[in-house]
């Protein structure tokens, strides 16, 4: 059997961050907190809340300690916020958060061009947060996000050696975990088969999640590849909201409702509730309005006779 | 290793016959011609080309015949027709076509409202056509396509066992195939491994095509899942034309162009040559003006670097 149907596992949902960053308008503050208290309501237990960067580069992240304030109330939550520095690292431990995030590129072009560092600086700049995280915050987890592991719009090709260097790179640095992003939608399923399965030979359980992007479509058909070779947790964002605004031409996140029907479908638990799922989706348009929002399967809507059931495959709650 | 990055696929090309008998408009009879010229040109060897049922019912197909002359003058084309009856394979195989397609409900409900037999009836259907095809032209190829195998929209759950013993019923009834249709977009990966699995130690190596749907975002993840248990003809449609008009709420055959972007990305062969499967649309775009096309690797365009080389993963191209 290649699937695991007792698996579990965890989307962890980007859309406030990855999605509102990517959107040149800023979502109102008590918008966002009506919109992350429905994505916990329908089970989310994860959430990447915010980005801690200058408000003049990113202004729709001018209210990220408020975001994180409310966040923090929810119980049970992993409350987790993007920082590219050590200056954001410092102002998102000191608001609260679980976990952060650092982006980390594997192609020299794209982290030059989002973060004006070389790779080898980044990996630096991930030891200096491991350092303020031991002194200021030591339960704190600390993810080392690999971008444009998959290829990458400025450079093309990214050696795939390259990838499992970071990832090791990070890991010594002290990340806790470190995952592969498809900043670009250039990844195929043989390709994140291998990927996932060299650094996973390479630093074990602290591998983490697929951040896979459905630009050219193939997004679930990756997820599902990275399930395979052992991946239990995947970013995605609530109607596809998002991309990467530095690399151009890149669009299109997993979306969220489709990823949870994929997985619940097949019988893999993700711990969310499907209908209220997609009620999460009003708060995001209240927020936004005439945002466009993606996904096939809230169009379509879900299947006749489905009753979704926590461990228990649809062919067996359809019996 | 899950994928066998040696295995060549076929990619069943359905739009002229799926595709265009789901849009009310007829496309004109010159510009069915380009577009199946064009098709053919980017590398299809498969093409189901047209219906043949009473002209009164499907006014998109009256032309069927001169569209299969045509067709016929494609060296190294497989020109398919679907039939519904006896009478319907008479008019086909009396044009020349080298194969013929029957569809057969694993859905009792499906199967009267499609064609308003039961599936029994069906099933002797399959064995007439198969006497009058072993009479009039014994070399024309006959494949059964279960429909509904992965659930139905009008009675909810389809039992396995039922699409398992409609496959053993319509090769004992003579099919030289059968494949599995997911006619109304409710089957997930796990599903379709299981299926597909489950039907070929039934009937071995008469197991054909996946025809998946793209209902709810999981068209080409159902595609890799039947891939990895040994599928290797899969239908699509360019631009995702098409659907099943009598499932309510179905819609969304494979966009053609993201399933040979994925195959091919992975280096599996496809025979089809990306932009000129691109170029392909513009006939069918001209045929039918303002009729929506779906792909996402038409939007996004090719990654950059990329060059699609016979035989070589993405991997290989772009070292």
């Amino acid at each position: 059997m290649l699937i695991d149907t007792a698996a579990e596992i965890l989307i962890s949902e980007v859309g406030p961050r990855d999605g509102l960053q990517s959107v040149n308008r800023t979502m109102p503050t008590a918008d966002k907190l009506r919109w992350i208290t429905a994505l916990y309501q329908a089970g989310l237990r994860e959430i990447e809340v915010a980005s801690f960067v200058p408000a003049t580069s990113l202004p729709q992240m001018a209210d990220a300690p408020d975001v994180v304030r409310h966040a923090l109330t929810l119980p049970g939550l992993t409350v987790m916020a993007l920082v590219p520095n050590l200056r954001g690292a410092r102002a998102a431990l000191a608001a609260g958060v679980h976990k952060l995030t650092i982006p980390v590129s594997a192609s020299a072009a794209h982290s030059l061009a989002n973060v004006r560092k070389t790779r080898e600086q980044m990996v630096d700049e991930v030891r200096n947060v491991v350092a303020l995280r031991n002194d200021m915050a030591p339960g704190v987890k600390i993810e080392a996000g690999i971008s444009t592991a998959f290829g990458c719009t400025l450079q093309g090709h990214v050696p795939e050696d390259d990838v499992v260097w970071l990832a090791a790179q990070v890991i010594q640095a002290g990340a806790d975990e470190t995952g592969l992003s498809d900043t670009t939608g250039m990844a195929n399923p043989a390709q994140v088969r291998r990927l996932f399965t060299r650094v996973r030979t390479e630093i074990g359980s602290r591998t983490g999640a697929a951040h896979m992007h459905n630009t050219r479509g193939l997004g679930l058909a990756n997820c599902l590849a990275a399930f395979d070779v052992g991946v239990r947790t995947f970013d995605s964002s609530l109607g596809g909201l998002g991309g990467c605004p530095f690399a151009p031409g890149a669009s299109g996140n997993v979306v969220t409702e489709d990823l949870v029907f994929m997985f619940e479908a097949m019988g893999v638990t993700t711990g969310v509730d499907l209908d209220k799922l997609m009620a999460a989706r009003a708060p995001l348009m209240a927020g936004l309005p005439g945002e466009p929002l993606y996904g096939l399967t809230p169009e379509a809507g879900l299947p006749k006779g489905w009753v979704q059931r926590r461990g228990l495959p649809a062919s067996e709650i359809f019996k």
